[in-house]
């Protein structure tokens, strides 16, 4: 598979280049997303101030909006990263959080997309749909089903397009689509949404897979699920028996080991047919 | 003991329902406070800005308030979020962590009292006392002694009189009262108070088993507590001697293992004679 | 070596005397630093309100500063504790995260080093030399050399003379330095540096030590950096193998076991001649 080989070079790339991630994120699981982009190579940076946003943006090999915790200033501080990074060509990575959730989120999520040139959204697929104002099939979803998947596809097709970005929607299957080709991986297990952060850790090594090739933001962004799916797998049947502490540890374990090969091996991941 | 049996049902049933507990609470153990709610079978919110904190209590199974680092945009969060939860039957779980420390901490904790109607409120018996405006008593207090035990069945019986709802005081052997029962609970290490968050972590598991029963709120306090005290226990004897780091993970470990029957077998609770 | 001695004996009275150790530091490695001062033997409080700043760090026993996510809010509590430390005879221990990475940070960082009288100041080279407006020597360095070793224990020696307080330097050989006397600490590991918060609970360590003897700062700076690098050894053998996750924990495991007959066996500490 093509797309899975340039992910396992995207992987001995970022190792060796070790970039700059700048992470506006919320206070629930930003020393989870510090760790993980350690673990994966990269260096994070976390800067949230107004006064100082916009230039550590700059100096980043990419940016990462998270609006977990997110309130009036902290909203400001991303919105002058993201610009920043967009007028030096930095790219920027965005998770809508709870978009939905609240107005606050919804709308907050809205000025982000209408005022920022995103390169990847990643998010879970309630998330995705309020992020792109669009709805529930009416032939109905069943969740598990082949019909989800497709359904994973076709919001992160539709967002895609509409925002002129790669979109992520991590589920039981993830689907990754920059508007024309689409990706499934279908790696993972079902117990890493009992970990805090595993989708706040999957959008940042999105941040540091895509600071590493700016100009192939699917491959990134399918790199970045890999390895969090494959890590999830490997922790599982190292720790998992032991309970959800050594299982999170376990995942942290996995991702600083993870290398071309693993990726390679292990790796599930398809290009939908159009 | 009738008490024991109605906390391993309680803990049956929040695996069962997994009920969404918002919190709003410190950025030093917050995210021990997201693990461990998803470790019981909760889900765990954190939601902070006043544009939000309502709304978001107002779908939330029950409301976690912790002062752990509060300031004037928090504090005004926690009260919005509390009214929400009272105006739409969410029951409100208060931590008054560290009153009696400050000025500021002491006159948060008479606010939040005074204006939020509360379903549990857990602290250590210094944070009681302060929350209740009590002394000590003139016989003196010999921690450790069973004037201590007694002395925190009084303290947390007379807030659970005076506040209308029921208090849970952690410590040695902890005691929860409604005003009128007063449970003991003797489970639980020394060691617990070695790690950061463990009574940060108490008040969240009480926020999810009285989110899952808000009609039962002296055996939801008594069922977190008897989780938290018996975890401390296993993680001990598995961890132990490995030291704090282990130790730490491994009572997060034995939370997500902790079933019925382990309740059942290990818990130690009493209700003391009036 | 009669430093390691002192250094060992220090550790003991930290843990005969459980200092209380009040953090204004950053959201993203918080709560390691709370761990770390529990697993050396203190006990960590975190209070940044304003309105409170000032009143807990007169009751502290250390008062530690660190602008990792610096805002304007957090650095007017910054220079309230530290300046009711000063007025209290309380010893302040400052971290200046990324000095020179943004003006906010530089400028922030002038603003303590002016406003309060600090006992030790610990960062990186490049951090250090921001802070003491140095710049590289024209002889060019090259890290790993002993070129970068003396010009460590030089920056060292020129900010502890400069603002009249300890310096600690980290790096792959330590740096300590009162003015005076410049001792080197030669434990640790590269990894280390793979673990977000390594650098930050190592000022914590600081702040425990001096917490416990504020007369003796620089034997104290010095046992929270051999008890850190000693630490990151002991983790390695044990844990290093199995990955980051795994040997962040064992770093924490290994410092609550720390005790004096580790430190004078293990610890790789001289001091340079001038």
């Amino acid at each position: 598979m093509p797309i899975l080989n340039d992910c396992a070079i995207l992987l001995e790339r970022l190792r060796a280049r070790a970039p700059l991630v700048h992470h506006l994120t919320n206070y629930v699981t930003v020393n989870d997303c510090a760790n993980v982009t350690l673990a994966i190579g990269g260096s994070p940076i976390m800067a949230t101030a107004i006064e100082e946003a916009g230039a550590i943006a700059r100096i980043s090999a990419a940016v990462v909006i998270n609006i977990g915790t997110l309130n009036r200033d902290s909203v400001e501080s991303m919105l002058a990263a993201g610009k920043s990074a967009n007028a030096h060509g930095v790219p920027v990575v965005f998770d809508p959080v709870g978009a939905g959730a609240s107005t606050l989120r919804s709308e907050t999520t809205a000025r982000i997309l209408a005022e920022v040139r995103l390169a990847v959204i990643r998010g879970n697929i309630s998330e995705i749909r309020a992020a792109g104002g669009l709805t529930a099939h009416s032939k109905g979803v069943d969740a598990g089903s082949d019909d989800a998947e497709t359904d994973a596809g076709e919001i992160a097709r539709r967002l895609a397009a509409k925002a002129g970005c790669v979109v992520a929607v991590t589920g039981p299957v993830d689907a990754i689509s920059d508007g024309q080709r689409t990706l499934h991986v279908a790696n993972g297990r079902p117990e890493l949404s009992k970990i805090s952060g595993t989708g706040c850790m999957c959008t940042s090594l999105v941040g540091a897979f895509v600071g590493t090739e700016p100009g192939l933001p699917l491959a990134a962004a399918a790199a970045a699920l890999l390895c969090m799916g494959i890590a999830g797998e490997i922790a599982f049947a190292d720790a998992g028996a032991r309970g959800l502490g050594s299982y999170r540890q376990a995942i942290l374990d996995a991702i600083s080991r993870m290398d071309a090969e693993t990726l390679m091996r292990m790796g599930r991941i398809r290009e939908a047919e159009n």
